[in-house]
């Protein structure tokens, strides 16, 4: 009854819930403090409180037909303009309200800027490993999606494989910075060398290629690592933003796109976006959510809660023998499995009642993503299951 | 820049900006008050007061993390089962939780059980006069969309034209009741006829044919009148709704599903539908509104107001001589334009401050949309000013 493109998700599905079932019945047999869940990205910091009483001021001081009500389907003109300023004042660009369409999170911004720009057979490019629903995405349009493999000494963008695979085709180039599932924040030399990849290939094949700049945790870094704002850097780009990790509000879906006016096209490009917004069924964000955003635009989530984690599992796991690349950003690490079909190493682990996420759902096999968005105590009482995983497979202490 | 399909979109909305352009010009040449724009569909009846309490309390009692997190992707359990037994107390269904899926608004919800039906050229059947964007909804997914013309006598659907016009194409149908742009509600008889020659064609082309019910407007009644639950009357229904009327929270995106059980394939359906739900990028329906409805599921707008408009409205135009099908539900009036080209007629209420929608922008030339979702004093006030419109026709009064 349901159409051919959806019938394969349908069927890979049932993975993701066998996954799901599997941690239910785990928690249902040893108990919830007895199962070290690594596998979901929801963040487990609170939002912050500033949020909750930004939600009790706006339903007592606003008409609930102004703040419930339709408003252009772009979003609110003052949250617009308010989130504009604060990315003027700390990036120096020079955003207007206009620039901004306020989205359902960032998984409905991609959707957006991807059916305004994409006709059937256009290419957009990923770097492995990736967040595999951007083919999804990709798809929904018609596009292909194209991947480049990936560079597993640093995580850093393949740009020797990417200047290859950009062809007269390729229509966007999506990056994730900092990186679901790494942690990678990527420098700003990286940034400069994919820049002159991007100029030169349009150069020589009279194209607009965008730069999508898909950065839900942009905010969230560690060790004072700085995150390029790639606008600033490369004309054609396109920003994808969440507050889903920024202020823990993933299941609110807010978020937004910038489309800057020194892009190619930016007047028809801003003019079909806020189109596509509506016309895929969003209509527009969340009006009460665009509120308390612009009340909340400098609040943040407490980083040294994740930063804790993080460290606490890097050093854990470096000092039972894994190997892995330091996280400066995001929620996850990037772990290299001990043997190379790193399913049987998940598997194994759940004898220890850890669980984690195969390298292969984000396109890069050999590897698993622990998720270090948990309370502290599971990460400290899973270190000793950790060590019977390491012995079991024979890791050298380091 | 952008692609092919976008491109129409982008040319026809500088009309719509201009309607937007013309409206802000009058109201800032005349002030306010003596504009009197009947052209949209944002409710005026604020949002019930329980609903402002709700959202205090669940900010004030729930973790952040859960109130504000993700969920499955087809909404919290709990949400869904209090609402499935309030369809089931209200109108003797059977449905569980499981069968409904919260969406982003109904907007959303069309998109997505379009994504999860339609193979590209799979027809959709509308019913003239119609909510112009149900054409893009089905093209999003190379779906053709298939009009019935309008039977202006009643503007009940014209079955005899479906009947004619379901090929071995058809994959739905789609019905709005109460109606967007009539205000009519389809009655017992309608739907028992209409599923008569749904039931026929589908057995003629071995076919199933889904009833798609959009019914945001299913609270919005007047005179008792009574809309039939549809999936009582023909199994194949699937229902699409949204709180943006019933609780005035247009803005806020949340509204659900329901594929029952009986529909044919109905596993498959709801486990693709909520992968359509992720996969276009809405995820989940905004998690605090779902909690919101939870708490309110019996909650209602002051339908008085709507009504008292309603009648004065009405009575003010039928006296005056225009000509209108009386409706029972939604917040619009389907004038008939004294000329035949109602854009002119729209145009010439201009010169008195008017604001209607034409007909044609809901494939019914011929006609004008009023919507009396505005304040009283707007509508009494405009009286006067029709009836200068209706002399410059030279309209006769009743």
């Amino acid at each position: 009854m349901i159409s051919k493109k959806m019938k394969p998700f349908v069927e890979n599905n049932s993975a993701i819930r066998m996954m799901f079932e599997e941690g239910k019945r785990l928690r249902e047999q040893y108990g919830e403090e007895n199962v070290f869940d690594f596998s979901l990205g929801n963040p487990s910091v609170p939002a912050p409180d500033s949020v909750r009483q930004a939600i009790i001021d706006l339903v007592t001081e606003e008409k609930p037909e102004v703040l419930h009500g339709y408003m252009s389907n772009a979003g609110f003109e003052d949250v617009r303009e308010t989130i504009a300023d604060s990315l003027n004042s700390r990036f120096g660009t020079d955003f207007r309200g206009e620039n901004l369409i306020m989205t359902v999170g960032a998984a409905s911004g991609l959707n957006v800027i991807l059916k305004t720009i994409l006709d059937p057979g256009d290419e957009v490019i990923v770097f492995a490993p990736y967040f595999l629903e951007y083919g999804a995405y990709v798809r929904n349009y018609d596009g292909v999606l194209v991947e480049i493999s990936p560079d597993t000494e640093t995580f850093q963008p393949n740009l020797l494989e990417l200047e290859k695979k950009i062809t007269e085709k390729t229509k966007a180039v999506i990056v994730n910075t900092p990186h679901n599932p790494t942690g990678v924040v990527y420098s700003e030399k990286t940034i400069k060398h994919l820049v002159s990849v991007l100029e030169k290939k349009q150069q020589e094949y009279g194209n607009v290629i965008y730069l999508i700049s898909d950065e839900p945790y942009r905010e969230l870094v560690y060790d004072g690592a700085e995150v390029p704002y790639l606008t600033k850097y490369y004309r054609n780009t396109i920003v994808g933003y969440s507050y889903s990790k920024s202020l823990s509000l993933p299941g609110e879906r807010i978020g937004y796109l910038v489309i800057p006016d020194e892009a190619d096209g930016s007047g028809e490009l801003i003019a079909a976006a806020v189109i596509a917004n509506r016309i895929l069924g969003s209509v527009n964000a969340p009006s009460l959510m665009q509120k308390v955003i612009g009340r909340c635009v400098n609040a943040e989530v407490d980083l040294e809660i994740y930063d804790r984690n993080r460290k606490a599992l890097y050093n854990g796991l470096k000092e039972l023998g894994f190997e892995c690349v330091k996280p400066q950003g995001a929620f996850y690490l990037f772990v290299k499995s001990p043997v190379k079909e790193e399913k049987k190493f998940c598997e194994i682990a759940k004898k220890y009642n850890i669980l984690m996420v195969p390298g292969t759902s984000f396109a890069c096999p050999g590897y698993v993503r622990l998720a270090y968005c948990v309370s502290y105590e599971t990460i400290i009482n899973s270190l000793p299951q950790f060590k019977c995983l390491a012995e079991e497979f024979g890791l050298k202490k380091n």
